[in-house]
């Protein structure tokens, strides 16, 4: 059996990986260290500003947005600019939220703001957050039309001051001692959800499919990105360390307020107060994770995850994708939501 | 005689802070928090997120934009947004430049990370950069066409580069023993210059002025802005008190390396041993004062000021504008670089 999406995405990701090279002036030379911040973050270089190949991101978004571009009857070609320019927008978030989480480290290596400073950090997110919008711009060289381009831009920078809200709500709910259910859900829509939604977005856009379908493929991404996210807030509490990498429990050691936790907080007062008293020991962890189940958050959390899956497919579905996009957008789909939860 | 600065600021003005208080949701009613950070450091709130009318920033680059529409012969209203989007990247640049720099205060107020932490602070102002496109993107709702607002958001996001690299080179700047006359030149380029070029550039092009013309516009800001950061460069040494506001000399107390100074270190070993054993009292700044006027630091600075208020001008002339808004051009020329350097 053919897989589409093994089939059509390392075209794509090459199309996008070589279009963000070229506005972020990597042609081999070795890049001042304006611009070897920048491509030290997308993992092309050491801390030397030597090239390296490390692991970069999983490049979902980008992805995400060529195969609906495709699935939609467009030339994913032209949209290689909006699909950098996507993929761009969320490693300047990267840089940023590393400094204000004060993270030493990502995908295994040092942040920007650990090798060379806040105040230069700062400003190399800025510089990456410009870039996005200059690699969008060149929707036009592909012969993407201005009108359409204009409303890429916009649709991007609503999202973007959306993105900034969910990081806003997020770094408050950390101040906050009660947070609801569904403070969080908006909360992880603006940080996560509409970024995969914008993604399918301008695909549909610049394929020029209709308003109404351009709607179901931004559904289809925003119910994508909220499901994968409550997948990943089960996975942090029960899931198994062989499967996820991550140990087990995590979310609970570190008392992090995802989905079930918020649900259960709610819902029990046994749990209230063991997250206000307990030390985070291993009796803590075991005794949590009972409470959880004893509340039915774990059952709420997989329901949620279900409901956003369903409703994600359905948009899909009703977008009426077509041919081999179609089929890889379904397997990508699945391989994002067909988790162990 | 009547000034035709005086008689046209006051509309103009009261435009662009109409615009801006619409994309930054300044409606009336208290905002929350994300909004209201935003409105406070514009001076329309105070820290409690009660309205107030603090001294805001002079507005001088909506200003420029918008007589400089009006001068090339284009409808001034229509370049409202293009005023407003640049004057709020110049306030998000500030926003981020007094967390990099650590400052405690602006315009006699607390700064944002002051009051709200440093990765608040950060997210604020990522959010006010976003919504400054939207500001932009907004030239559409004014019938200015798709390819103007195409290339006009390509030119805002092509000077944030430039501002972003002249802040990297500003703080590259701080750790560097030495710095040429040159290299500074290129950071105050980037850090002040390119700003008022884009300002002048963007109203020319919404005039649908031609590319020559356009040109000159740019040209003309560009060294309306060179000169008149020379021109601080040099009160910040000989300026009287009295006039400037600040002290005298405080560019020489806190060892800030200006353009005199530079000139100064590359032309007179005497000065360049004194800035790096003396401590910065009374007799520091008489001898450094006394040597930089020896090796014609003063008279050095002085020229290139000349040199670029006369491009300025004659760019200005060249571009031939019309109208009283070419007179408030020259005015407004005048008000920045006749001063008594």
């Amino acid at each position: 059996m053919t897989n589409e999406l093994e089939t059509l995405a390392p075209d794509m990701i090459a199309a996008v990986e070589a279009e963000m090279r070229q506005v972020l002036h990597a042609n081999g030379r070795q890049p001042d260290l304006f611009y070897g911040m920048m491509q030290y973050h997308m993992g092309w270089l050491d801390a030397q500003l030597q090239p390296v190949n490390e692991k970069s991101g999983k490049r979902i978004r980008p992805l995400l947005c060529l195969l609906t571009c495709a699935a939609a009857g467009g030339n994913w070609q032209q949209a290689v600019p909006a699909a950098a320019a996507i993929e761009m927008l969320h490693n300047f978030s990267l840089i940023h939220d590393d400094i204000e989480d004060a993270s030493p480290t990502r995908r295994g290596r040092a942040t920007l703001w650990q090798l060379w400073g806040i105040p230069q950090a700062i400003n190399a997110g800025d510089a990456m957050f410009a870039i996005a919008h200059l690699a969008l711009n060149r929707l036009t060289e592909r012969g993407v039309a201005a009108e359409i381009v204009v409303q890429a831009l916009r649709r991007f920078d609503e999202t973007c001051v959306q993105l900034t809200q969910g990081q806003h709500a997020d770094m408050a709910f950390e101040q906050r001692s009660q947070v609801s259910v569904e403070d969080y859900l908006q909360m992880i829509t603006g940080k996560t959800a509409v970024l995969l939604a914008l993604s399918a977005e301008l695909g549909a856009r610049i394929a020029q499919a209709s308003e109404a379908t351009i709607n179901h493929y931004a559904q289809y991404g925003l119910h994508l990105g909220l499901a994968f996210q409550v997948i990943d807030d089960i996975l942090g509490i029960w899931g198994d360390e062989a499967r996820t990498g991550k140990s087990a429990a995590t979310d609970i050691i570190t008392k992090k307020k995802t989905l079930p936790v918020l649900h259960g907080l709610a819902h029990s007062a046994p749990l209230q107060q063991l997250y206000a008293t307990a030390k985070p020991d291993d009796a803590f962890v075991a005794q949590a994770i009972a409470l959880l189940d004893q509340s039915g958050s774990h059952a709420f959390a997989r329901t949620k995850a279900d409901t956003y899956s369903i409703s994600a497919s359905h948009h899909l579905e009703t977008a009426v994708a077509t041919g081999p996009a179609a089929l890889a957008l379904q397997q990508l789909t699945q391989m994002l939501l067909n988790r162990d939860y």
